[in-house]
């Protein structure tokens, strides 16, 4: 049966990928620019190769296998994802879809197809960020974001920074633009990856379509009060910081809830700085992390935790500030191909849903400004930048399948 | 005129005092069993030996001075209070009682008063507890409530235990018990300290009659939750113990103002341990302080934390665990003694207020067991246990202007 057939050849080639890590027996920890990752990258090129593929590596570190199309005018179709992990991560998240965009080659040379544009497979160099702070740094050099100042604006926790590990791994950081492909010549990007969340595992269903990717806005609030004995200072005496700050995160989950639409809203960090006991607050930090497909319902919380603050503070006497962390804009994928995929799942007879990604993937940043398409496969338990994060081979193989369909047919559009 | 006076007699010694700490220019630090308290130890006994008292150090290491009464059958009047501080505390907290009591004797002895019942002026060791993390030593010792095996089993953050501190000091640890009074040998203890809360400075009122010692209960609460990702967790499929401790906490100072009589709630410490910005909180601990004149208030604010945890995990999920670090029971002081300080502050015309007390003092361990009055003196913004903790000299010398029309009373009944 195919399935089984795929899912022997993804299994083997991630069975062999798994080797490539600086933590053996702690999970999965590849980072960018290093001999891990060189290793990773020249089995993949092995691998393009055999499948027939012309392979290159760009100025980004990024490595790409082209079947060169009859007609070099049409611009590319375009597959894959990264091949980084974070510290201990896990086996999965990223290297699982560059094998599966490996494996949708492997599919179309298989059924022969004469086809019109290049497919091109890429595995991307540093998605998580974790080495250095940043993220997307290959998916942004092919779209012409990255470049010699920005590698030098960066540094890893030995102060190495991202133009010396370049250079250590063999590139130019100067020539860092030239992996920029020139505008108009990929005409679709296609992705697969775990879903690093509980939605698909808890449902037992075997595919999700990723419908966007949801913005995100990230806040820093530091809610000032008086640092007052606890005994001694009656209610009526107090600016208690710790108060504020609950009456405020005992409502932002709440306003998430609400919204019913999968908006999400986290407070993961609480600190009282230099507090005590027996000591009235004087400051309480804490971060929000909001996320929804709906830019308004971001906008909304954020504007109701001003709000709070600001009744609060009044009520109570004090003060807040609050610092704007991060702000991404929800990116819609291309509903065309979502339909494709969908028509595919109904052929196949795989289970499927329609979901956003709650976090952010190299689709994020190409999503933005080209036609772009997502497949999840379920995270076992949810969990992902572990390493006990686990996929189903046999779900990532579904996958390839889904998208060997969707790219037989652009590939001739 | 008198008080000054009496403000000049104060100033004088307390000027001297804050010349006995091991941080000069950064506060005042006489801990327990040091050179610093031996000094101001020394001063004392020299002070005490000019107004005619008989110096005695007992095992604990607590200093006294006794005017003789005629009557050696009778129970002693004692008044006194501690003479270390905290780290980088300041010059008031304690030594400030201690040389009131001085004064007191001081003025006894100038009026020529014939008395029966001696008067014991004490300087107690090591109330705070800041160097062994426990406190009302000396208190404590000369009630019996402190052995041997006690003196072994506290330690400094050196390492040396509180019987080696006493063998440096020139004490036998063995022999502490001997510092216990007989039973019944002393009849009334009266106190002065500064409030170290706002009320008095706030109100403009220059003595505060203390009712009472609150009780307080601290328990350190942990809400256990599930670590998700922020991002691709659904709303309905978190166990957010941020959510959960927020919803609790926001409402601790609320019970605590509806009781209205002074009771006090404080959640001083929270934390997120291993949290993070994009992480779902796994855990919360957090603290509550809660201080009442009335138990039951005390242990009804506590009930409803325990009810409101309970509620909130079983809506989210998730558990919770609750240690109880500290039950004390509120201590009443003596309404006779009291009614009289009352008098002497219309006599004299001085401002007062009755209050309880929201922090502990030697009083609380002694007002278990005999009858006890305390007076307090405004403390400037409600500082303490800081170098910039600061009471007027004359509001001391009006407290011992009220404890010496009292205890002359006393020392005669």
């Amino acid at each position: 049966m195919e399935i089984e057939m795929i899912t022997g050849r993804i299994a083997q080639n991630l069975e062999h990928l798994k080797r490539y890590t600086s933590t053996p027996d702690a999970g999965c920890t590849r980072l960018p620019f290093t001999k891990e990752t060189r290793e990773a990258v020249d089995y993949l090129r092995k691998e393009m190769e055999e499948i027939g593929l012309e392979v290159k590596e760009d100025a980004a570190g990024n490595v790409y296998g082209i079947l060169r199309g009859t007609d070099p005018t049409l611009p590319c179709v375009m597959t894959g994802s990264h091949i980084d992990s974070v510290l201990h991560g896990g086996n999965y998240d990223g290297i699982g879809g560059v094998v599966c965009s490996l494996e949708v080659a492997r599919q179309i040379v298989e059924m022969g197809l004469e086809h019109k544009r290049d497919l091109v497979v890429i595995g991307f160099m540093d998605e998580e960020g974790m080495r250095f702070g940043t993220g997307y740094f290959g998916s942004g050099a092919i779209l012409g974001h990255r470049n010699a100042e920005y590698t030098r604006q960066f540094s890893d926790i030995n102060g190495v920074t991202i133009a010396e590990a370049m250079r250590e791994y063999g590139l130019d950081p100067d020539k860092v633009e030239d992996a920029a492909w020139p505008e108009g010549s990929i005409g679709n990007f296609v992705e697969a990856h775990i879903e690093q969340g509980p939605v698909l595992d808890q449902k037992n269903i075997e595919i999700g379509l990723v419908t966007g990717i949801v913005g995100i806005q990230r806040y820093m609030v530091k809610v000032y009060g008086r640092a007052d004995h606890a005994g001694t200072t009656p209610m009526d005496m107090r600016l208690d910081a710790a108060d504020v700050a609950a009456k405020v995160i005992s409502k932002i989950a709440d306003w998430a809830r609400e919204k019913a639409d999968g908006t999400v809203a986290t407070v993961g960090l609480i600190k009282v700085p230099n507090g005590g006991m027996n000591i009235v607050a004087e400051e309480v930090e804490f971060t929000v992390d909001i996320r929804s497909m709906n830019n308004d319902n971001i906008n909304d919380i954020a504007n109701r935790i001003k709000a709070a603050l600001t009744r609060e503070c009044k009520i109570m006497g004090g003060s807040f500030k609050i610092d704007t962390k991060l702000v991404i804009t929800p990116v819609e994928l291309s509903k065309s191909m979502l339909d494709k995929l969908e028509t595919s799942c109904k052929t196949h007879g795989f289970s499927y849903m329609r979901m956003p990604s709650g976090a952010g993937h190299d689709s994020l940043e190409i999503g933005q400004q080209l036609p772009t398409v997502m497949v999840f496969v379920p995270s076992k338990d949810g969990r992902s930048h572990t390493p006990v994060e686990f996929s189903r081979y046999s779900d990532l193989a579904k996958a390839s399948v889904l998208m060997t369909d969707l790219i037989a047919d652009l590939l001739n559009k």
